[in-house]
């Protein structure tokens, strides 16, 4: 199941610089770690904003929460999560599966 | 260069049965050639939310704002787009390249 | 997996009288389906206004649209879904189960 | 009678870790004795963000007041409760009662 | 139990003027019965706007939606309901009572 | 003239222990003095927030304004006040009078 | 006492031509009523908006009620009325008098 | 002086086929010509939206005003007008001159 | 040309009580100034809050902009402007003159 | 590509004197080079307010991103930014070219 994932990190940058430092090490192995299991699917920056967007798919609002809340950034970040469904438009390009997520069939995404 | 679009369909729903069934078969037609050409990337429905949400790749926003217009449906949609920039995080993990996008090497995504 | 969900039914009390009521009639048949199935967990009113909130669950978002979708009040409502997770608190007074809901077991509840 | 009750905790995380291990001690006590009181209905997560939504029962607002305050993370919470009112549809489904609340007979729920 | 009760009667204005003054007749009577059960406490507009805010009472939001949905010009109305408690600094003003509302006894208040 | 006062006092809760206590004391004495003047006429908790909403009647914006300002707990507090105007209905129930206020008659109110 | 009030009239553009210039001349003649008696103290357009700001005096919400109904435009117009009260840099200027509103002294405005 | 300008342009979507044609060549002109004028600077589209956003200069509010007004898109238009003032980064880049506006000197801009 | 200003205060209240009083001083002769520069037209608070609205007349956005940021209390202000244009009622009660501002001839205003 | 950019600053008055002008001297160098880049193409204050509305062009939303956070500013700054897209009536008037931005010719503009 897909969601659409705000996190705000305002408050991150109100840290002190080597403390910063530490976190956002952490968050890049943990991030890593998110993707490959599959759950971190893509993450965007909003111009000129403190923190991202990303597409973010777990089996239920449990194994989200637990994702999110094991990020190194988790306590200084603000996040709204969103619950996505398929479109029936995309069902009817890529042949409804049971498979939750982007298409990677090289050549038709 | 990709966006995060929201599409509110609120209106369409108002038209008459016969209209809304005609404008739906051209919406998907369309909605096909815009995915084939890489611009529609992905669609999802917020349940039960008249609209979706959607990932869109355009050269700029000119490409965009005609993508959009050109929609069967735009004329009875509320529409609000949002630019994204490429995310520090995921240019480590897949390289940077001057492709934009969603990455579909199998097995890597 | 449980849902919020928050239906505006503003635009159903413009209907003409007869149609009121003839959606109505089919609205709580749907709901009473959508009861037994497990799916429409529990209704309230807001004192005053013309709508409900309810609880929801549903595998994922997936079967959550298809059921809204499936109100007969849907093409005048507006809806909005909150995904929801359990809470550690009632994780450790329950018992972790795989069971997603509320507890029916009379005298612990 | 029911509510619905947003806690938001985000200042809550900001308190030193040994006091707000302290607070949160206390808290899964006073939780418990709220949901054996029958107050405490139901806690949810809302996956990533600081806080919960719950169902609260109560004799009326100010029994809902004193049980809000006597949370020992009431200091450090931003509370919004809103008053919910029976649904006809579902007083058709369980039958008209006087007792405020969830089903909890085996099988109907 | 109080209620804050705030009724935009926006819609109201929009009936042909013969159907707007048999609703408002039948509204006054109404208002009247709601204030002799002591549920309608009292009402304001505010200066310039369509519709009013108002202090009613009732043993709890079941009590309260039947009132609001009784009222003639209910299904021209935006309705909002905010449940309120007592003030310890009234409590101690006025001594605890069970009695909910306004303390009239001439000279106190 | 009435006013409907909401007074938010999330910063009170910010003091120390000992200072709240002592303002708190002050706001108590003069919320009294200010009641039996006539002006703060009545308050009450809104359910888990910090802070109260309120009755308040003044001779005109320069009153209300002055008698706001001389709450101990005023430097700490965020006020938003509404003008409110006589009901046409209430009006006809009481008699028209110029005195502003609540209806203080046993057995009518 | 005065009021800032902002009175949007986006309704009445609605209206046919005929019934819009109709509505337009009884609404200058109550306009300049309205100044004369000192209630209608000054109005602005914002710039493209359909509507306007304005300032009034009022001896309380009533008498400002009662002048915002009487105006022809305003079965189509949403209002919205602000208390204000005098401020100690205006009354340490101009002198503290019981006069409210714009000083007309030549010379000193 | 100049002025952000946001015009929304959604009722105008709503008008029959032929008068959205004729106001829309009406349109063009008169945007010629308050361009030409040196009013109506520059106009971008919002990728999707119904409506542009614009940099006018005017004289004041009054001109702008008068301007706004006088396009044949403003009685189906939404419209909201930001003031804008010099910003000394840009009045030490070009050195400061009386002349509001867009520096036009090709080289520098 | 005229301006609405809001300016918000509630960071000035944080001060220590000696800056504040310091400030004040300097905010009283300032405001002094720019009265009797005609810049400052009048002054008003809104009940309770922390803070004032008031009428502003500037040549220009320029000239409003550096008469705000002049304040002692600018600092510790939030500051919104909304550029105003005379209104036509008043055009026809004063004779449209060049002069901008509140009309002074007493007896007419 | 055009953006309109919205940074609000309120944050960096809050830093030590010394410190803020220590940033700010090297704003003022680093906003000279992305103007002289073509990259920030003009920046206004809106009175009164603490930071400034700006057009900015920049390849996509990735140049973009580099550009703001290159701002010595932005850590003390809040960003949002609109993607643009060219308007119809400027392409009939300039003619359509590839080159994204303000039209520099003289006499034209």
């Amino acid at each position: 199941m897909d969601f659409l994932v705000r996190i705000d990190t305002t408050a991150f940058y109100e840290l002190p610089e080597e403390q910063r430092s530490e976190v956002r090490d952490r968050e890049w192995v943990r991030g890593r770690e998110l993707h490959e299991q599959g759950i971190l699917r893509r993450l965007w920056r909003l111009p000129g904003q403190k923190g991202n967007v990303g597409l973010w798919s777990a089996r239920d609002g449990d194994e989200l929460a637990q994702a999110l809340e094991s990020l190194p950034i988790w306590p200084y970040a603000t996040v709204e999560a969103t619950a996505l469904a398929r479109h029936p438009l995309f069902d009817a390009i890529e042949g409804r599966t049971d498979d939750v997520g982007l298409k990677a069939t090289p050549g038709t995404d």
